[in-house]
Order: C-alpha cells, then sequence, then structure tokens
C-alpha cells in the first residue's frame, strides 16, 4: 500500500501500482472524464503511470495551464504521425507544446507545405484523433534507440546521442513512435478540433549556419467552439495589431539605418506620448513628485557601484570606449542608479523625506533581434520612472500613494479589470534577503495594507520577493480578455546601501533611506502598444491625435469649414479639414479608417444656420448642433473619462 | 625702390629696408605711436623688419586681435626674464599668448610659486617693462642655439632638435634671450599694467607620463584702467560663473560616478528647462513644427550613410557592439539622420511640404575631460532642433519664418544685442561645393533676403560656408560684453542626397528637397549656463524656478502665509513659504541669495486687512497691496518679457 496525498490535504491508502486515473476515479467519474494530466512529487507523470511510492498527486484539467500543455504536447505528436502519414519522407526533429498551441520542427526533403495543404493536415490530425489512440511510454535502451532511428533520421540519432542510457523513453500511439520524456493525455480521443495556424523557416539547433527545417504551427482544443472563439479572438487581435495600426495611423516608424527595436516616433505618435507624458507630470505634480533629468550613459563605475554591471554587463550594449582617456561608458539600462546619486548631491535631512525624484528616462537594452516585437519588445524606450527615497516609518503612506496615482492612471485610460501580485519573502530562507527583518515586516505590511485599503483585488506570492525588497505589480486585462503586466512598485533597500545613500534622523545619527521604484505605465512604448491593442485605436478622447475632422460636403463650403475648424482651434480642440474634391461619402470612410472621433459634415444647412453635423466614429448619427453644443459635448466626454486626482 | 600696399588699397613706394613702423611714421606720428605689430604678405614681422620687397602690410594697434597677441607674447617674454631674475634655477618650456592674457610654463626645480608671490613677479616685470627695452630678433645656427641651451635647459634643447638649421631664430631684449619665432611690440615700455592671475599644473608636452611643469598666467594692458576694468569684470563673472550659481540655485549637479561632462539636471534646473522646452514647443507649433522623437543611438552604418562616420568616428565616442549579434551602434553625436529616416517613412508629395521635424534630441559628443567647463562644454547636451524639408522655392519663406522664431525665442529672454553673420560660396572655388550654383543661389539669396528683411545686423563672410550649404549665426552679447555664438540656421543640399530624399513635384517626377538645420538656444545646456550669467541667475519672471516667497513675520501669521500660498498657486504663481523659526530679516537675505524675485511679507497688519508687504530682489518696496494685485503684477511683469510670436 502507498500513501497518496491530494492537494487538499487529504491522504488516501492506495495499493501500490494505481494510476493517477484510477485515483481520479475512486473521487468522482466525473473528474476522471475531465483529467488529462497528472504530476506526482512535482515530477510530470502520464495518467496512466503506475504510482508505486508514497507521495503528493496533482490531476490537471484543461481548465489547467499544466493540462492545456499536455493536451497541445500531444497534439504535436498526432501532428507527427500525420505529417509522417501524408509526407512520407518527412524526418521529425522537436516538437513541444507553446503558450498557444504547438509546433513541429520537421525536415520536409524535397516538399513544402503552405497554406493549401492545412485542411488536408487537419483533417488526417482529427482521423488519427478520432481512433481513440491511448499514449503508452516505454523506456528504452540507448543503443535500441539510435537503433531504431539509424537509418531513416539523423536528428533524432544526434538527439540520442546526448541523452544518458536508462533515462530514454519512446511514446507509442496508434501506429506511431516518437523519443519522448511524457507528459500526454490519456488518449488521442479527446482531441477534437485542430488548427494548423502557420508555418516558418527554423534552423536546425537554432544555429543560422545549419539546415533550415521547416516549422509547423498548429493549436488543438476539446471542443470546437473553443476553437471557433480562438480564432475570432485571434482575428481579432490581428486587426488590432499595435504594429499593424501603428503604420496606418502614423504613430510610428522603424527604420531598417537606424536599427531594429529602436521606433522613430512620428508627429502624431510623439504628441500623443506627450499628451500621455503632461498627463502623468500634472497628476504627478499633484502628488509630491519632482522632475528631473539625467543622461543616457553613465560610467562602467556606476553600474559596477549598483551591481547591475556584474548581472547583466555580459549580455548588455557593450561599453562605450572614449578614444583617448581610458574611460568606460555604458548605456544606462535603468534610471535608478543615476537617481541615487541625485540624491546625493547634497547631504539630507529626515525634514527632506520623502524626495520623490521622477523622470521620463529613456533606457537601452539588448534584446536578441528574433525576441524583438513592434513596440512592446524593444532595444530603447521610456520609462515613466520615479524613485521614492523615504524613511522606514513613511513607507506605508507612500505606498499608498503610489497605489491611488497608479488607479487614477489606469482608470483615466478606460482599464477597470486589473489585479494585483503581491510579492513578499519566503520566511523560511531569511538568508535570501539584505536589509532587517524589522524593515521587511514593515514594508511587507506596507504593501499588504496599502492594497487592502485601496481595495486592489490582490494575491500575495511567498518567496517571489526580490532578495532587496518586497513588491507590487498590476496585472490588467485588455479588451481581448489577455493578461499583460504593467507596472511594478518595488521597495529597495540594496540601492541605498551600494550608493550609501543617507540622511539625518530627529536623532542626529545618519540613517539609510528606502527606495520605492516605481512606473504607472511601465514603459511609454509598451503601454502605447497595450492602449493600441486594447482600443483597436479608438484612444479616449482626450488622448487621440485627431478628436475632429470637418467634412465640407462640396468646395463651395470650404471657407465655412474654415471657420469651423478656426472655432475648434480656440477651443482647443484637436481637428483637421478634409477638402479634397471627394464625396464626403469617401471622406466618411476615410476618416472612420483613422480612427477619428468626430466628423464634422458642413454644407448648406450648416453654413445657412451656423451649425455642424455630427456623426461619431462608428456611424452614430447626433445630428446638426451648434459649435458651442459640441464643444460642451467634447468637455463632458473628456471629463467622463478624465478621473479627479 | 619697393611697393608697400595698405590695406586701403594705396600704394606706395618705399626705399628697400623700411620698417613697418617707418611706414606708419610716415603716415602719421599718431598712428606710429599706436602701431604695435605688423604682418607683411600673410606673415607676422616685427613692427623693426626691414622690408626688401614688393608687398602687403598691415599695422596693427591694441585694438586689433592680432595687436592683442603680439602685446601678451612680448608680455610672456618679460615675465620669462621676471621669472629667471626671481628664480635662478628655473628652466623656461614654452610661453604663448592666449585668448585672454599669456602664460609660461616653468620648471622650478625644488621652489613653487603662490599666490604670495604674485606681487613680487608683477613688480619685477613693472621694473623690466619700464626698462623701455627693444626685442629684437636674430638668426642663428642650430648648433648655436643648441649649444647657447646645451648646458642649462633640456626643454628648450629638445625643442631646437626639432627645428631645421636655417630657420631658428632668437629674440633679445633687456639681458633676457629666448628661443622665438616673433611677433612683438616695439619695446618693453608698452606693458603698463600686468597681474599674475593664477598657477597650475602643466605636463611636459602635454603628456602625463612626462614631468610635470608650472604654467604660469598672466595678463596685462597698455594702461592700468584697462586692468582694473578687466579685473572688475572678472570678478563679476566669478560672480555670475554659472556652475557657482548651477550649484547656489540648485539647478544642476554633476557626479562622478555617473561620469564628468554629463549634467544631472536637478529639480529646479529640469523644470526651468522643461518651461523653456514647453515656452520654444508653444512657438513651434504655432509655426508649423512638428515633434518626434528619435533613439539615442543608431546603427554605425546610418552615420556612414550620413557621412558623419568617415568624418568624425575616430574622434568620437567609439561603437557599442552587441553580445550576439554582429551589429554596432553609436551614441547619436546630432539628430539629421534620425530625421532624414523619419521623413523617408513614406514617399512625399511637394503638397506635403515643407516638413518641419522638431525634436529636444539628447546628442552625446565626445570632449577630451580637460576641454569640459560646466555646461557649456559638456559630453551629452539636448539640442533644441529641428529640420526643415522643404522645395527650393520655399527656402525663402521657410527662412524669414526661422528668423523670426529666433528673434521671439531672443527678445523673450531678453536678449536684444546681436549680431549674425551670414556665410556664403566662395565664387573663386565652385568646386569645393555640392549642389546646383542654381540653387545656391536661391539659398545665399534666401538667407541675405531674410536677414535684410528682418532687420538684421549682419555681415557676410564669402568662403565660409560649410561644401553642403550656406548659413546664418546668431551671436549674442552678455551682460558683461561677451559674445556667445548661439544657434545657426544652416541650408543643406547634402544629406538629402547621401539619404536619397525625394518628393514628388507638381510634374509628376522625383525631386530633392532641401533641409534647413535649426536651433534657435543652440543647446538647452549651453544656454542656460548663458542665460545664467547674463541674468546673474535672475532669470525673467516667466522662466525662474519661484516666482515669490511667503515670509511669515511670526509664527502667529502662518496660518494666514498658507493661505497666501494657496491663493498663490491658485493663480498659478509659483511661490514657497518659509515658516521657519527666524527673523524675517535673515528670510529676507536667504530669499534674496536664492534670487527669488518677489518676497511677500505677512504680519499683524497684513493678516487684518488681507493684503500682502511686497519686496522686491535687490531691495524695492512695492508697499502693502492686494493679492489681485499682486497676480496683476505678476502678469503685466510676464507679458511686458513675453513677447507675442
Amino acid at each position: 500500500m502507498i500513501k497518496i496525498t491530494l492537494p487538499d490535504g487529504t491522504i488516501k491508502e492506495h495499493n501500490t501500482g494505481i494510476t493517477p486515473m484510477d485515483v481520479a476515479k475512486n473521487i468522482s467519474e466525473g473528474l476522471a472524464r475531465n483529467v488529462i494530466s497528472a504530476k506526482f512529487n512535482d515530477t510530470v507523470v502520464e495518467t496512466t503511470t503506475p504510482l508505486t511510492q508514497d507521495g503528493s498527486l496533482v490531476l490537471y484539467t484543461w481548465n489547467n495551464p499544466e493540462g492545456k500543455k499536455a493536451f497541445w504536447h500531444s497534439s504535436a505528436h498526432i501532428l507527427a504521425q500525420a505529417l509522417e502519414e501524408l509526407y512520407p519522407n518527412v524526418k521529425l526533429w522537436v516538437g513541444p507544446a507553446i503558450d498557444n498551441g504547438f509546433y513541429y520542427d520537421v525536415d520536409l526533403g524535397d516538399e513544402t507545405i503552405s497554406e493549401k495543404d492545412f485542411k488536408a493536415i487537419e483533417d488526417k490530425m482529427l482521423e488519427i484523433a478520432r481512433g481513440k489512440h491511448n499514449f503508452s511510454m516505454r523506456a528504452v535502451s540507448k543503443n535500441e534507440a539510435l537503433s531504431y532511428y539509424k537509418s531513416k533520421n539523423e536528428y533524432k540519432v544526434d538527439l540520442i546521442s546526448n541523452l544518458e542510457d536508462g533515462t530514454i523513453t519512446f511514446c507509442d500511439h496508434s501506429s506511431f513512435t516518437d523519443l519522448c520524456r511524457g507528459g500526454h493525455i490519456p488518449n488521442t480521443g479527446i482531441v477534437k478540433a485542430v488548427k494548423i495556424l502557420s508555418v516558418a523557416g527554423a534552423y536546425y539547433k537554432g544555429d543560422e549556419n545549419e539546415k533550415q527545417l521547416t516549422r509547423v504551427y498548429g493549436i488543438s482544443f476539446p471542443k470546437q467552439k473553443e476553437l471557433t472563439e480562438y480564432l475570432a479572438l485571434l482575428e481579432e487581435a490581428k486587426k488590432r495589431d499595435h504594429r499593424k495600426l501603428g503604420k496606418e495611423l502614423e504613430l510610428f516608424t522603424f527604420s531598417q539605418k537606424v536599427g531594429q527595436g529602436l521606433p522613430l516616433w512620428l508627429p502624431k505618435g510623439a504628441a500623443l506620448r506627450e499628451r500621455l507624458e503632461q498627463f502623468l507630470k500634472k497628476a504627478q505634480k499633484k502628488a509630491g513628485y519632482e522632475m528631473v533629468i539625467t543622461p543616457h550613459i553613465g560610467q562602467k563605475e556606476l553600474y559596477v557601484t549598483s551591481g547591475h554591471y556584474e548581472k547583466y554587463g555580459a549580455d548588455s550594449f557593450q561599453p562605450i570606449h572614449t578614444p583617448k582617456e581610458d574611460e568606460e561608458f555604458l548605456l544606462k539600462p535603468m534610471n535608478c542608479p543615476h537617481h541615487c546619486e541625485v540624491f546625493n548631491f547634497k547631504p539630507h535631512s529626515y525634514k527632506d523625506l520623502p524626495k520623490r525624484f521622477a523622470e521620463f528616462g529613456t533606457v537601452y537594452r539588448y534584446e536578441q533581434s528574433g525576441e524583438l516585437h513592434g513596440l512592446t519588445r524593444v532595444r530603447g524606450f521610456t520609462q515613466d520612472d520615479a524613485h521614492i527615497f523615504c524613511t522606514p516609518d513613511q513607507l506605508d503612506q507612500e505606498f499608498k500613494n503610489v497605489i491611488d496615482l497608479s488607479l487614477y492612471v489606469l482608470r483615466s485610460l478606460g482599464f477597470e479589470d486589473f489585479t494585483a501580485q503581491v510579492s513578499v519573502r519566503d520566511l523560511q530562507k531569511p538568508e535570501k534577503y539584505i536589509g532587517s527583518v524589522e524593515n521587511w515586516e514593515k514594508a511587507e505590511n506596507a504593501i499588504i495594507n496599502a492594497a487592502k485599503e485601496k481595495g486592489l483585488d490582490f494575491v500575495i506570492e511567498s518567496g517571489e520577493a526580490a532578495f532587496y525588497g518586497p513588491k507590487l505589480d498590476f496585472m490588467i486585462k485588455d479588451a481581448l480578455g489577455r493578461q499583460w503586466q504593467l507596472g511594478t512598485i518595488q521597495v529597495d533597500y540594496n540601492l541605498p546601501e551600494r550608493f550609501d545613500l543617507t540622511y539625518k534622523g530627529s536623532d542626529n545619527e545618519l540613517h539609510r533611506p528606502v527606495m520605492i521604484h516605481r512606473a504607472p505605465f511601465g514603459s511609454m512604448e509598451r503601454f502605447i502598444a497595450l492602449l493600441l491593442e486594447h482600443t483597436g485605436g479608438n484612444f479616449p478622447l482626450w488622448l487621440t491625435p485627431e478628436q475632429a475632422i470637418v467634412l465640407p460636403i462640396s468646395e463651395k463650403h470650404e471657407k465655412y469649414a474654415e471657420k469651423v475648424l478656426i472655432s475648434l482651434e480656440n477651443n482647443e480642440i484637436r481637428a483637421l479639414i478634409d477638402n479634397r474634391n471627394e464625396t464626403v461619402g469617401k471622406k466618411i470612410r476615410e476618416a472612420e479608417m483613422n480612427k477619428i472621433p468626430y466628423m464634422l459634415i458642413v454644407g448648406e444647412n450648416e453654413e445657412a444656420t451656423n451649425t455642424i453635423s455630427v456623426r461619431k466614429h462608428g456611424g452614430e448619427d447626433l445630428g446638426t448642433i451648434t459649435l458651442e453644443q459640441f464643444s460642451d459635448l467634447v468637455t463632458k466626454e473628456i471629463n467622463s473619462t478624465l478621473k479627479s486626482f
């Protein structure tokens, strides 16, 4: 008999050799129907693996990330079998599950796969799935494994030759066998819907000097409905792709000559960024922040002091040498070391604290070119950064203030669906953390109290704190339900130590201040990308590049249209005019494409009555109103979004 | 007989062997009294050098830079003699004239010179000067020169060993002899006032591995009054030194860890910069500029295309390598290549032009550490940069607009004393310039017409244009009468070529746009330094960090003082309060030191009548007025400085 512990703490004796699926059946038939994967003593196992010792068992369904992983990993096997059947000369390399689906890298020999072939592959996969073949693992010796693949697949031979004898397993299902570590769903029949998404080139071993293989991407679901929903989401996400919208709306561009991952902000994008920055500057001023400006480089010594050089130096943009003197500079990867030096420009007393230094600081971090993605993964970006230097006793209030500011920012931009994660110490491993236990307690309590008091929906994660302090992360859900991690509020006991920051306390002794790092947007680039995808380019009215466009029905009304434009500008409404010799229908279609919130149509009637006909983006007709009425309407809409702070 | 041509074109025959001084005497005794130096056929000569061939002669007085140079060069000889007499073991190296005075680098053996010794040196110099010793040059052979110095001065021996026999001259005056190329005043008696200014260490040959010598700095004048005035100016300049004021007013600081020449802008300085930037942004928006934002690095390729790499690469901050990919980036030394890529983001039609892209772009240029100076010579600075891309026909209007904007900026900051220099082609050397003759004519005419029409006080300098286009430079005189070169307006035919910039003309063909580079402030750093030294830290009211300070007479009036402060803030007056437990006298003295324009004193009287007693910086008493009156006064003062645009 063995003792199996379940996640709820219940312990039950079972016959040795019982499988996870049997345990599930023991609990309920319903559960057993849904279980597709399992973990025993922190190791992924098959649902059919006999358990032969005491241990903790976790059962997974489709609703767990681990369940999805097993589902997609198993689907990759089905894909591989389908490819073998359809392309007899195919040679398989590897095929893992990924965040959304799975892929398989294969050598197709002389053949190619293109979109027109996807349907046949999907059909073949579904045919295999319907066979309800069990996945079953078996151990093989290294020799056995090598001889299985020897004459037919040099890639697998290479893989196996790097494995240790005694650790090698194959997985069989139907007539198909693959080298595999395990972690499958019970049988192929659970896969009810599949979609081949794309093919791409992929270098063998990720090395561009090696042969280019074909990577076939797919996704699968236990229900057809889920696939349909996923594809609709994908379609919508494509439409909202910030790279596409950014180009269409002329917000930003990239240049091969300037370099990949280094955005150039075009006039409309730069103006949008400026509005976002001014919005935050205003709120920060009210909250007692002071702006500073620091250079984009610093001596290597600065980052040796901060510890960044030791940690990131080799993987960063390499040092800049000076031609005549023995100096080395680094592009700044973060603003904190500079702000510590700002703090250090004169001695401080406890009466000066807290000091809150803010900067829209552009930082540069080296990302491999393959990892770059529009504005969300770049090599240069601007943080809406600030560092608060305060006494340990001030942490509580400061943290609350930062949360207030962050919530104000998120809500003013139309985000209401967000959660937070509080990362605290692992109490079992006090040696991992710097700073006194007393200060850690103060800081963790400050964060948790602030999160509670501000009504945040948050979870506490033990052991997730950095060695230098606890933190709070905001996560937001966008309009497509996707999660984005936004700004962190991080307590830091480390840098004040490294930069020897001090203040004179009321006791006339020198003390270390605590530092808080925070950035509500995170980075201007990533935030604007998120905002583009969240709003589909339909920015809140206060932020959008053009708020209105005047559309004269014909040339006759151009003069009146110009008058309207000037009046709008006088009312500080950002507007433009489309006085091309085109039909109003065409002008409206283009204004729609350009996501301009209000179209002001002016013709004979409007000119005679000194009015405008207002059409909202999307089609709603607001009728014929005066310019004053329109101006009021705009003010009202802006005030309803821009929360007060 | 020889023919001597004078600068006014007159040609006169003289006996061969006539000296420049004789020519002067021939013209007038008055002139002869003032002549202190001369140039014959573009070579500096002594006033006593016999002229033996036809040629052009220029005579210099103290009022010419060349005259001052001879005066100070000669004074360096006198200094050297004085040092030899006072410090018998001294060994001379070199002693040139500099912009303001002269120095001599000497090896003092075991002795040192400090401030207490200056008087004795000055007295000795004046004693020598009063001797009215003539300076007289004589040619010596290399052997003769070497043997003269052999046993007593290894520095001169080294200098001479690198000279060509037959070109070596000595200069004698009184009992003193020095190795010298020439260019002296007639005799020592003309030097009536001398001042030793400072001593510093200076490496032999400028090489830090060589011996450290002593550099003795001095200045001299033909009249005592001029020395007195110069010293007063120096004193005032010291008080206004932007490095000193910047520290006192907490505008900016430097950090050894961040690196020399890389300013950190403290809150007050950053806010001041933000006000200046917003001021210019507003004007630029009116003038049709669009802001863009570009990264602080660019691929090496970008600067190869622009030509900057070839020209400056070796002397710049060296390239940044990436750790894993074969890429090289450079810190941007200018914004123009990036703006060309912004222009290139889509095809343009003549209807789109002019495009005016503006950016407060921070650039990095490597300066040797010895050349760094506060904010005026830094390694990182922010240009108020813009590039106008227009058709050749639009140049005329664009240039006028840029001048209008520049004048608006200068006048709003209290500069009224400025001149301009227009640099045009050398018509004799057409091969030096790129772009068509027609376009050059257009551009030069555009600049000259614009300068005339805008009433600028300007000079035209032929041959001073860059190879890629003509330009206009603004020069301003500060309150101490010192000249500063400010922003340039530069026409450029080169970069549009190199970046293959085009627009479709009305003829449906592709054409090259012209580019204008311009920056009214030049750089934010240098301009703020200039503004600090020009105003002595008393900025125009619209710009100054704090506009008013509320000074309660005692604790009793703190509440009322707070009320006053809130009322000021509501009126958008930047104010603070000094409610320390100090006397009003002390508070006023500190507010004066902090250059706060208005001190608002509140006591029993003021509280009772809901007023404030206003004291202007500098001491003027404006009496007791209401807050409304004060607010009006502030608005009026601001409007009178901030010209309309």
